[in-house]
């Protein structure tokens, strides 16, 4: 998960993809970067950090021309580089080009493979550099024709934008895992964005969302763009996006992302059959879901547990083992409100099931009496290749146990999932979905 | 209003002193520091920005000793210096002391003029120096003396900590005003905070809240500690800090902030006549009492405004005029939630009216047919010179329009305010407030 | 030794103070500040670091006003403090003052001791804080007759500049020990400063050195300035100032410093009695007085020990032990220069003996067959408490060994000093000196 | 200009890289980075800024293993990026491998044409890569195999280390234009560097040049090393080396620097015709010709330029226009040794005439009667395509003047240059020379 935003036709390009970039922070803090095109070549700032402490007034004056594509970088565990922060520049036969790409390539490493054996070198560790080699290598003339043919060789879920000297091109996957939207500036320029919460800060208007294998053609200084279907397959958008990484004030595909969270906890509430004093989210993750609970079942809601929103990257470790110190550094329950009640926890899903252990056990601290856990997604059983570094099978709480193991591990009074069929009737079942975290149906290949 | 900690008798004295200050982070972030007491001198790091920002293993490391007291500035409108953070230092003919302080002197003027008129030289703009000076030129032999005669010339609300070679002194002002706690740390030692929140992080046990007019004297090795009473007047807590300034996990006077509020809201439901669709938190100060507001009139809750959380301190302006954008900035209402509905919006408190007409005006744009909006405390009348930095009489909206008038100038379809009563009574009517900004009974003299 | 710079009467006085203590910048690396009067107010801005780390245009740009006063403090051994960064601005019952000092109050601790038990509290470790004190305390109304008073209590070797809403005040001790020359900018302006080599920079015509016991209070506004004469003591510059601190290109007294450290050179030329095949400094400090060694002698001067200007303030250490480490990461000496040779070294003082003896070792090691060490000044027996932070007793190696045993120390084939009569005539004969490094004449009482 | 680090066999290889990084900060400071291969991968941390800047005990222990290479990046004129940033490192077909070089490659335009015609794509502006990519492009199995192939099509002057998992490549052009030596470790690992200055602050033992045309490779844990020798024409080290480029106490091809420099100065003197008082070195760049110099006519040499080493990157730029201000900042003449007197000034080259001129402008204003300037290298009429970024025809004062016309615009009395046969016998006539700067030779091709 990553975010990602291109400007054209707009004196201001580099701006917006910033303001878009800051709009879009909540999908990825470790790095960032803006690539700008003024006709005659690019320019890009990249670095670790968030948006706020990278660019400032005199360094993105710096980025001028009126074409820009932004990138935000999602947090890896691993040792990450600053190598691996987009947009890549990549000085070809044909010119300057800058790419940055939301998603995963199920087929890199044999891309990868096969492009060094032909004498490729790779200077990061990011699978969006096959595509770059993949358009130097093409034999075709027209960047188009290169980029078209690059992109029929790359097996994945992915939204890419690459800015040229005077052109945009933005394509989403064939199947429109990964969601990708266009608007219009107050100033006629175009931005596509990754979610439409980062057109309402800077007033573009929405116009239309990118369909799954479309690829957008916008030149600088033309109002008109063309647009190619390159594939014609059935779309099927990441659930996840619904679930858990979008904003809640995006809308994807037609549906707002707050309302299908709400539904979600709705239906988990419908088979929900314990005795509980009142829903307590976690926050900020659970909140869509438990207002939906909550508003269901007409039990009330209490922010029973106070997220600390000043934690930074780095922490001085406690000097003595103070227990589940890192979870109580966001997260406090309020013994107040909880002492001897019957509560239930509403998340938004559950991964390795260490953190809710921890709240569970600060619950019980605090003096909660019984502690329902409720989920409002399924068991998470597979890694999702087409998002970005999930855990392996190994870490999945809920590919090694059952639901009564989990609760278990977890020390929960009793613990609900939602099944696929749920999940999949709540968000609407006018269409299909990327359900591979719950079913194992790797159906893009 | 900013935050301050004392701890004693423990051997990560300023480790304790620094969570502390970082689960009071809302009380201030524009500065902030920790003086630590080896038993031979004290040392003292300060420094504008976050606690996260200013300290690190290295740094803390060097502020040994088994005392320590620390301070978190408030953000103040004006240009303020290095030299205005805390703790103060000073070396006297009684040895080094340290001192904080969270509150306002209200003869503070008098008291340095007379100060200066005998010789003093003042380093910084804080009324702070003030104590530090009456200490140093009392007569009396003993610190626990000098400090007694020094605080019977400062009127205000305040606490105050004072940190000498190998004693705590800790002083809460003779009504109270402002909130002090005592616990106990896992390893025996003391802690004094501002807030109870500080005591979770560290699994701090709390004792009592230190009463007001109260000294406490801590030794460094004694686990005993002695309490004088130097003033004996009713306690009057300042109200705001249930309203606005506490976390809603805190517990003062023995009261759930968090539950405090949503019975504000409560009130504010019952008064409230108006047929709405659902009511809206501006989010996250409005969120407890807007929970207390649903739940009263079982009408849902819906979190309509998202508020992005990244905002840091400086931003890049807009290039052209972009409407509200630093209110954008931080939130943004879903337009497919509040299309053609009615609502009533949340929140704590209403001081300039600036910002509520900003969030009102998106709420229309976003499409809400009927804005209500139901303020959770008294209208504001009066600048609260028992807090600090507080807007004057021409820029308090309520001192200068009825409501009437202050509902036209937001732009609302109605506005409904808390009166004193209902204030005092949702709080409790068992004990008298400090309601200065209310009332006007500047009762410090 | 610091350095200290006055402006008044310009534009852009805040800015030329920059200038100044750039060019001054060798007699402290510590940490620097400035403070501008704009006839209301005064701002500082101080920190630790170099001048060219700590002042930016946007900064400097706020310290308006025609008056401006600044300082470089030298690096000091212990750890330090910002709070002893200088100037020291002081809010007093006669307005708003701003101090700062070069030298040191041989009685500061009775006095400060004396203004501790009449109440005075002290912020700092400086010296220069009394003089605050004193003038703050002062029962005179006029500011000029309060500083008089203020320093007719401080002994010592100092020079002060004081700045008030509209004036600027400069004193000179009564024995003139510490330099300060006064100079004409090109605006009209006037600026006092530490070395005339502040004045060369920003094309400042150098006026004259202002008198020892002297005081200069010049007005805002105004061309003319007044002069008084608070002592009447028999002039004695600092010798040190000649032989060690100051710039080469300053002239103190009416002597090019580089001419003097020349003569001195040849002064030790004229009783050196060892054969040699050429003359090295030790650069930088050694280097002017090598060249009028090897001038006299008229054997060649080798630059055989080259330094690397790059030595930063913190650096990693070796791995394992390297010999003499950090003595190499500034000097490394030329064994293809050097092979065989007997040479004699020049450095400017010998003060621990520890360096001089790592700089021959690495001689040694470079093939050198015989190293003669010639001293450009005499033994310094004795802490120079006229000065700043100097070494004890117990440091100083001619303190505690003759210099047959500091010849066996350092491991040099013979060491030359200068005796304290041969320094005097080499500067000249017609004044005095102070030389309580040398003699240990305590002179100001 | 750059300098190049490798090491291998040794626990502290980054560390040993470090230093010897330091000790060759002279030829480059605007970037630096360091590669270390640890047996499984490569790790490479590079910035912008000093060796001091960017390295710390922490980052320089996370470059482990037992092979780096590292590399300072010349101040060039143009805007850099960090992208431009050497080691580069790329991962390819035959696994990692990272790349420093220092020199320039005639050819690299057409290579990299040719290259992108092949579908490579180029990530930086660096001739570096073009290697890269031909290694990565060879059809031969083994790297050396690889390396030597892509050598063969790179024409121009230049230096590579070439560290793989367990190896360590280390080529010196076909002229060997840029210098390259060899040495050992105290603890039995290998060091090769662009300047023997290198060696002597790690101790490491000096053991020979590396040849013109040779390729050295060491393995992981072998104390063997192969040679061997790629090309066979006669060596050509390029004067400037001698010249300007290299710290004086480096040894090149078996020639002290600094001795060189000197014998230019007595070149020089051995033709210099006109009466003068003394001799003046322009501080630091001219002070080693200015001995010889001196040395030779017995005539003393004065250090009456000072130089301020604290000059930093940055500067604020002065409110209104002071004369020759950049220069000043640097270089301060005395005007008391100056005045009225008949000097000549001794620099190593004049490139634009612009920095002579405005120090003899300083020197007239400081009282000098007559500047004779002479310098010690013959007139640069030609662009130095085999170091890096030299200034084109247009900006080359002797590429457009003749001695008398460069003369006049400088407002020098008297000018003098070394003869280019001149500058070859003072260096030693026994070998060739690369002196593209005076006679246009451009023999590589």
């Amino acid at each position: 998960m990553c975010a990602i935003v291109g400007v054209i036709n707009s004196k201001n390009a580099s701006t917006y993809a910033y303001y878009a970039l800051f709009a879009m922070q909540h999908r990825g803090q470790e790095a960032s970067g803006i690539s700008a095109s003024d006709g005659k070549g690019i320019k890009t700032i990249k670095a670790k950090g968030e948006v706020n402490q990278i660019f400032n007034p005199l360094n993105l004056k710096s980025l001028n021309g009126e074409i820009a594509i932004g990138h935000n970088r999602y947090s890896t565990a691993g040792n990450s580089s600053i190598d691996d922060a987009q947009p890549i520049y990549a000085n070809c036969s044909f010119g300057d080009i800058s790419l940055v790409h939301n998603g995963n390539l199920v087929n890199k490493n044999e891309v990868r493979e096969f492009l060094m054996q032909c004498g490729a070198i790779f200077q990061t560790n990011l699978d969006t550099e096959n595509l770059i080699h993949l358009i130097a290598r093409s034999k075709e003339q027209d960047l188009k024709d290169r980029l078209i043919e690059g992109l029929k060789k790359c097996i994945g879920a992915y939204c890419f934008m690459l800015a040229s000297k005077d052109k945009l091109y933005v394509i989403r996957d064939a199947y429109g895992v990964r969601p990708l939207s266009l608007g219009r500036l107050k100033d006629g320029g175009y931005i596509i964005a990754s979610e439409t919460c980062a057109f309402d800060l800077i007033e573009a208007e929405f116009i239309r969302d990118v369909k799954a294998g479309e690829m957008l053609i916008f030149t600088q200084g033309n109002d008109n763009f063309e647009s190619i279907q390159l594939f014609n397959e059935k779309p099927r958008i990441c659930a996840f996006e619904y679930i858990y990484f979008a904003r809640p004030d995006s809308i994807i595909e037609g549906k707002s992302v707050y309302e299908v969270r709400k539904k979600l906890g709705e239906t988990l509430a419908k088979k929900f059959d314990q005795k509980i004093d009142f829903v307590v989210p976690v926050p900020d993750s659970g909140v869509s879901a438990a207002i939906g609970f909550s508003q269901y079942l007409k039990i009330p809601l209490e922010m029973a547990i106070v997220r600390n929103h000043y934690v930074g990257r780095t922490f001085i470790e406690p000097t003595e083992e103070l227990r589940n110190f890192k979870v109580k550094l966001k997260l406090n329950p309020m013994s107040k409100v909880l002492k001897d009640k019957e509560i239930v926890v509403i998340d938004d899903s559950l991964v390795r099931g260490t953190t809710s252990k921890k709240i569970i056990s600060l619950l019980r601290a605090a003096g909660a009496s019984k502690i329902h856990l409720a989920i409002a997604c399924p068991e998470i059983k597979f890694p999702d290749i087409y998002g970005i570094d999930t855990p392996t099978f190994e870490e999945l709480i809920s590919a090694n146990k059952n639901i009564k193991q989990v609760k278990e591990f977890i020390d929960a009074d009793s613990l609900t999932f939602l099944s696929i069929d749920e999940l999949v009737s709540s968000i609407g079942n006018e269409r299909s979905y990327s359900l591979v975290s719950f079913d194992g149906d790797y159906f893009i290949k």
